[in-house]
């Protein structure tokens, strides 16, 4: 911890089972190089957890992060029965690392139904907004409900970030990956917003694919994509799904990037049952500290890192989770080995050029989207009864016939059931009741909404509402299946 | 149309496109088993959508499927700038068919990445539950929203249902893949009913893994799985990832099974380019109909045609998707090649054996669920707002600060961010605001909850509000990341 001015200081946490020694390798290797850097130790994870932290993070490694901005860290546990949240997560929301971004390589050595193929890719998937915010609610005894939440500004930060980074590769294109077809709204926003961006990026290609159908072509041809970006949820499921194409999670970094902090770490568990025992894979995060490297600018000592590390795979010395635990390379031997291949270079194998990453900064006020028009027309209100939708329906009719709004139809988990429409629907106790302003043009004071709960409330149980608004003239709510 | 009292009689939809050569070569191929089954031809998708229906489903198509009960489809297209939901899905969810069933196998002739790895699995993918329901709000000009609705119903339907459809075809387990370590009410919802339910199934392993691992270990080991049960959108990525393990969309067969009605179809689109050229794959929609005959219960006519289809395939009578354009087999031919093979045996490729699928019947009151007791705490408040945190909160403080609430938290998409954590939290105009009631038991009343949001009226707007539950003492709503 010397504290050399002309050197940056990374806070290095080694985490739980196995990450200390990734840690280790990662951290020795980076030195090996001269690399101006110097590290200040921190704690998160399990012990953490254990002694009554819930958050499983202290403020001193908070501290630390603050003051350094960069973090290299190996995986953290939440040990059963402590916290209720990963101290994973909790890093990447308290610093508003946006972006995560997993590279997808072919690496000698490590064969996979796809070798020889060339997949070269790279995830950058949003990491604080979606359903990963994790906000649910018991709508009715046996109704769950999580937000998936999307903002616009959230999305033009993760699509500029995706294409700022595809030019720090030299790469050639961005595909954005969303199910904008379902839901218009909140996926459609990152389609919408990286449709918009794109032309800032002229030498950029870029299109956009359904997410469900990207995962197809992954499997089917993924030498296909150059960098995808995605929505939170879906890009953790896109982003495992494309780990395995080239030998999973020992082979797989990643960087939490946000515009203050940066995060590197494996994208792998602790897998305590292979802790101390010196037969590790600590590949992932020897890959995140290069990925560090580069995100300080440092790119001759990355270029070091990867070329030495891919020599080391082309000469065979490959750890026990692609041989065999009985005949794997020691950690201790791995790591060495890549130190001794310092300056060499592979002929065969790619190593891209970099050149530093721009980060997008966006208007800071946070009400990011202003509209010249907008008016409240109507109220969603979402009311657990016994009742059969007929008979709700028409208990609501009478409760509310003079107030400023009328029940327009009734639906069961997006599915209209009243008015009835001859379908076959399984109801719940659970009903969305849509309330429309009977004046039109309308804009809805507080006060009638109040008035319309206030009613509603003498017969029924509600538990949410959801005001409808229209923004310059466009509707601001879906409509349901089965509703005109 | 004979309408023969002893004959099961059938809805069949051409659809578009390609729709009417697929289903045209599946009914011509059923009626050469001698299947005991009339059809009663309907119509559906662009066509009607262009009359101006916003379903793209007439009720004459409803009336005959309510009255048949069975449906055999092709695809369906929404036509740019009609209707806003697909017909396809609106189909699915009108007719309650809860259970998305997707078999995955291997084919002969059909070379994958996968070929000779014996994939053979099934997706049952809950169909109308979770963020499919498309309920989308605009919460602010710039945040958008959906909900994601998961019951308790709902997914013991689905869990049994696939345990039941595992029996159905003699398998021998049946995992369950969610995102429960993230979205614990709403994905764990389905985890704890299906291991609630697993017992009943004892001769069938069951287990339950993350979501993102499960597309890993599909890209990674896929003939690890047999039956996988899982979440809507969650399976609507896992079933698009599965297909292309054996060779894409055109073996891709599918039914949307529920407790009333049964409708089968492909799973791919209606490829307009190919349409009317004889060049087409019709092999989705005939392995539809062969579930479709399983469904029916008419097993030795579903093994004759599946077994003529393997033949066909295995001597190398293959269409343009799978060798070309220039030298596929033309549809008519490939179809009457399947024809010819009818009463041949495979000699190499496994059929599997089936029985009676059991429905399953669940309590049909909709209030499934009935605690013990119950409360509510307390109210979260969605409040657009250009101020910042601290603002907002001394303003809310000081407003409600004589109701019998009091001001917990305010967070931005799901991270604490009032009172103050020291993180680096980037925010919008979107806050959810956390009262909880300061009685302790406490149970608010609705008086109360208006109180509240008429206070909050006075200088703030709000546009969506969430009640705090308690059901048997148990939270009925998540923590936010910070929050205690």
């Amino acid at each position: 911890m010397s504290g050399r001015t002309d050197h940056t200081l990374v806070t290095l946490i080694p985490g739980d089972g196995i990450g200390p020694e990734c840690v280790d390798a990662a951290r020795r290797i980076v030195e090996a190089t001269g690399a101006p850097i110097d590290w200040e130790e921190a704690e998160a994870g399990a012990e953490v957890f254990k002694k009554g932290l819930p958050s499983g993070v202290p403020p001193e490694t908070m501290d630390s992060i603050t003051r350094t901005r960069v973090a290299l860290k190996g995986p953290l546990e939440t040990p059963v029965g402590f916290g209720e949240k990963s101290a994973n997560v909790t890093l990447r929301k308290l610093f508003e690392t946006y972006a995560n971004v997993r590279p997808v390589r072919e690496l000698p050595g490590v064969t996979t139904t796809y070798s020889g193929r060339g997949i070269d890719l790279v995830m950058v998937r949003e990491n604080v907004e979606d359903l990963y915010a994790g906000i649910e609610h018991m709508q009715t005894p046996g109704v769950a409900q999580c937000l998936k939440l999307i903002s616009v500004k959230g999305s033009e930060k993760i699509a500029r970030f995706a294409f700022e980074f595809a030019r720090s590769e030299y790469r050639s294109s961005v595909a954005c990956a969303t199910k904008a077809n379902i839901m218009k709204f909140t996926e459609g926003t990152l389609k919408r917003v990286f449709e918009r961006v794109a032309p800032d990026y002229p030498e950029l290609g870029s299109w956009h694919v359904i997410v469900d159908n990207c995962a197809h072509q992954l499997v089917k041809k993924p030498e296909q994509y150059d960098v995808i970006v995605t929505t939170n949820m879906n890009g953790d499921i896109l982003s495992d799904l494309s780990s395995a194409l080239v030998g999973g999670l020992g082979f797989a970094p990643s960087a939490n990037i946000g515009n203050e902090i940066a995060i590197f770490e494996a994208v792998h568990g602790s897998a305590p049952k292979y802790a101390g025992k010196d037969v590790i894979n600590p590949t992932a995060v020897i890959l995140s500290a290069v990925m560090m490297l580069r995100y300080l600018e440092m790119f001759e000592e990355a270029e070091a890192i990867e070329h030495a590390v891919l020599v080391t795979l082309e000469s065979g010395v490959l750890t026990g989770d692609v041989v065999g635990y009985d005949r794997g390379t020691p950690t201790t031997t791995y790591r060495d080995t890549i130190i001794g291949n310092l300056g060499k270079r592979t002929e065969n194998w790619i190593v891209r050029d970099h050149r530093p990453l721009q980060l997008p900064v966006l208007d800071a006020a946070p009400d990011y989207v202003r509209p010249a028009s907008r008016a409240v027309v109507g109220l969603d209100v979402f009311v657990e009864s016994p009742l059969s939708a007929a008979e709700l329906g028409a208990s609501l009719m009478e409760l509310t016939s003079d107030t400023r709004l009328s029940l327009k139809m009734i639906s069961s988990r997006g599915t209209k059931v009243f008015p009835p429409t001859g379908a076959i629907t399984d109801t719940l106790d659970h009903w969305r009741c849509r309330f429309i302003i009977k004046e039109n043009p309308g804009d809805l004071p507080d006060e009638d909404v109040h008035q319309l709960l206030a009613r509603i409330s003498r017969r029924h149980m509600w538990m949410h509402t959801e005001k409808l608004q229209e923004f310059e003239g466009e509707l601001g709510f879906t409509r349901d299946q089965g509703e005109n």
